[in-house]
């Protein structure tokens, strides 16, 4: 790490090649390592320091929302996840098994938990009696397994990390009410904490989770115009209540059958902010996540005071935000480049005429705009300048987001824009699966989401001309 | 949970049967569940809320230590797991095999993994270069998986969650001080947060891990006169390092071999804090673990105001402690009875009486001891109160553990009263593994630990008289 001698290198400008671009800020600024497993990541202290900072910030919102954690077994026998059909049909295609414990032969082969729902039902079947027991509101933050043929850091992985909420519901109505509010936690989320402005919507039937009977999401649109699914909220009525014979004494002493929900966010989040927000000089991290929020540098170290007077910041600022200190004998131009690529919010630079007038200078990662800052006002300027810096990442995503929408009415348009422009493509549809398979092989895009906000932007489907029944957001997506 | 006819049942005994009364308790006190899978666990709502205690205990020592988070992958392939050799050899009959994904079969077998020294090695080859990276002080909280063929819910489980500490350093010495440093930590832990008395002591070689020097442990004496490791730190030396091939340049510009350690402390101390503490009313838990520490009962709650006024101090000391008010319907009796079984530390009653005179009455669960407090003291008593719950268990634990440790200077006292008296045996060894192994063949007793702390009980071993090396605890081991 602080080898004097070590450069920091050039990575490959955005527009040049944008996944080699990704590519080179994930390996960079130490966020993950490939290791010895296919497809699987190793998460190096700074990229796992992002991910604490997310759980935090969500754990606390669920809590809020009286959610406790759980921690359920990572295996699934073949015979649970059978239980629902639509759910087996789904993953199945996708899951690792375990055929062996020891040296013997399981009688029954395990699979790692693709995802958990047949697990939370198996417990809710044993715990779930009465009314009284209703809802049921349980989190856990573990990881799963998902045999991808091709992937990569954060984006797709064989293993990755995230939160799988799963609830049981007295009724369909607060079961769906549960679903919506995970969804606009997740919304919030991703706005106010990662600075990264989501579309909420449904998800097409085609598109839905394996055994849901509505998916709702988060759509994010990444720098390059393609779009990431950040965030899912399921609504499963009480299918996998019945597949599970999970069964209640209601308030009329009749047994009933519950309402489910499930709602993930993965570390696939991570991959969105490095696409959302980064730029040809490395990453920049939305503040409230930033595992060091502000670097101080001492300009002329040599100088006398210098160094003390960074010191003595550095133990001062720890109470106000994630502060780090660089004192190293690397050159000042180098620590610049590094925590720029590492996307530290702010950085802060004091040197010997600084110390004359006691001030200093405070540096924003996402415009290096300057601002020069009385050292008695830091406890007031910090705080207003990381939520300047988070301001800042959020409106630029929205303007490239704007700047990336288009609107079809009819196939030649969308065709045509789909060719030429990455963004998202908002155009009506009839509902119909036919059209969506159209849609998917004459312009290569898929729908992203029915959007709670709708527009009448025509009156007919813009692939058959049938009357049309919803806007949606097309595009092509990670 | 609040069916109102629902009664607390009693549990079994604690003399009558010990383990049954341990399965009891982890039913009711409604910690975990057993699963559809065989020997893994679902961590209920209350035991998981146990262990995120536990988490954030330890968390904050390992950083204020330099340590860093990071996440590894679950598999192991075949190949890196045999990479050294008493490892494997310790390992493989124990492990779970992954053959395939989706429906095909792995070139590979991969393992899950059942500890991570394998992995942290491969990636530690790839980002160790200079005596500059030196030291790498990793840790990751995870779950992972040993094939066990008999299980009891939190003492050995298939899988099981825990932290794993695994560091790199430019010097043995350095290497063996992060060894102690570890296992300090987990000393202090045991003591100071679960209230749990622990022998720090060295493993023999025979009850080392597979593939370590020497390894460290702080070993805990149940209620029962049965010894628990509760954590373990080990120190390999350079032997992983040399088989992974990880080299760094030293100061001195030639190439050198790391010396490693690893450390871990699993949901296995959940059961010791149940077999500890527990009484035949239930759980006891230490307070500072404890995920509620007192709980709110209001006597005679549709008296005017009295509901009212719980819910007032309720409000008012979520600023002081985890604190749950119970203002259901159940009777009081219930309510004591409930609370005790789930072992919150303090109970506060409050009625009509109390209010007119300004105060109510705090209840340790340890033992039974009310003290009357007025109502502008409780941000005072309570503080005091949790510390005086937590000092009283640990002194109780003690006294069980001095009333429970005999001495044996020859085979025939030592043989009876390994018979006779459940407990620990201090014993001098003359080091040798007959010996070692005679012990367990006629007196069914393993050596726990060599104590750091060593007395000078006989000069020759307890089992062949050759001069002794050393003083050892036997005893039998969950």
């Amino acid at each position: 790490m602080a080898d004097q001698k070590k450069m920091v290198e050039a990575i490959t400008s955005m527009e040049e090649d944008f996944a080699q671009w990704y590519t080179d800020i994930v390996k960079k600024a130490e966020l993950c390592d490939y290791s010895g497993v296919r497809g699987c990541m190793v998460l190096m202290p700074y990229g796992y320091a992002i991910w604490e900072n997310i759980q935090k910030e969500l754990d606390a919102r669920f809590k809020e929302t009286g959610h406790e954690n759980v921690s359920l077994p990572m295996f699934i026998p073949e015979s649970l996840l059978q239980k629902e059909k639509d759910h087996i049909a789904g993953f199945a295609p996708e899951v690792a098994w375990v055929t062996h414990g020891g040296s013997e032969k399981l009688t029954e082969r395990l699979c790692v938990r693709p995802t958990s729902e047949t697990l939370f039902c198996d417990h809710y079947s044993r715990v779930i009696k009465s009314y009284r027991d209703l809802p049921k509101l349980y989190n856990q933050w573990c990881s799963v397994v998902r045999w991808e043929k091709t992937t990569r850091p954060f984006l797709r992985s064989v293993e990755f990390l995230w939160q799988e909420g799963h609830t049981m519901h007295e009724t369909a109505e607060e079961a769906v009410q549960e679903t919506e509010r995970m969804l606009g936690i997740y919304a919030d989320f991703m706005e106010n904490i990662l600075a990264i402005p989501v579309i909420k919507g449904q998800k097409t039937d085609k598109e839905k989770f394996a055994g849901a009977e509505a998916t709702y999401t988060v759509e994010a649109m990444m720098h390059d115009g393609k779009a990431l699914q950040s965030a899912t909220s399921h609504y499963f009525g009480d299918g996998f209540a019945r597949a599970f014979d999970i069964q209640f004494s209601g308030r009329d002493n009749k047994l009933h059958t519950p309402f489910e929900t499930s709602w993930g966010l993965s570390t696939r989040v991570i991959g969105g902010i490095i696409m959302t927000h980064g730029d040809d000089n490395g990453l920049v991290l939305p503040p409230y996540i930033a595992p060091i929020q502000l670097v101080i540098i001492p300009v002329a170290g040599h100088k006398p005071g210098v160094t003390e007077k960074a010191q003595e910041l550095y133990a001062r600022l720890q109470k106000i935000c994630r502060v780090k200190i660089d004192t190293s004998d690397n050159s000042t131009g180098w620590k610049f480049a590094e925590y720029e690529m590492k996307g530290v919010p702010l950085r802060l630079e004091i040197g010997p005429r600084d110390m004359e007038n006691n001030q200093c200078v405070l540096v924003r990662r996402d415009n290096r705009e300057k601002t020069v800052v009385d050292l008695d006002q830091l406890e007031v300027q910090i705080p207003m300048l990381l939520r300047a810096v988070h301001e800042g990442l959020y409106q630029k995503a929205v303007k490239n987001r704007e700047s990336k929408t288009y609107t079809a009415t009819n196939m030649a348009d969308l065709t045509q824009i789909a060719a030429e422009k990455p963004g998202f493509i908002k155009a009506m549809w009839c509902g119909d699966l036919a059209c969506e398979e159209a849609l998917k092989e004459k312009a290569g895009v898929s729908s992203r989401c029915i959007p709670f906000d709708q527009e009448q932007i025509a009156d007919t489907c813009v692939c058959c001309g049938k009357p049309a029944k919803q806007m949606v957001y097309w595009g092509k997506s990670y």
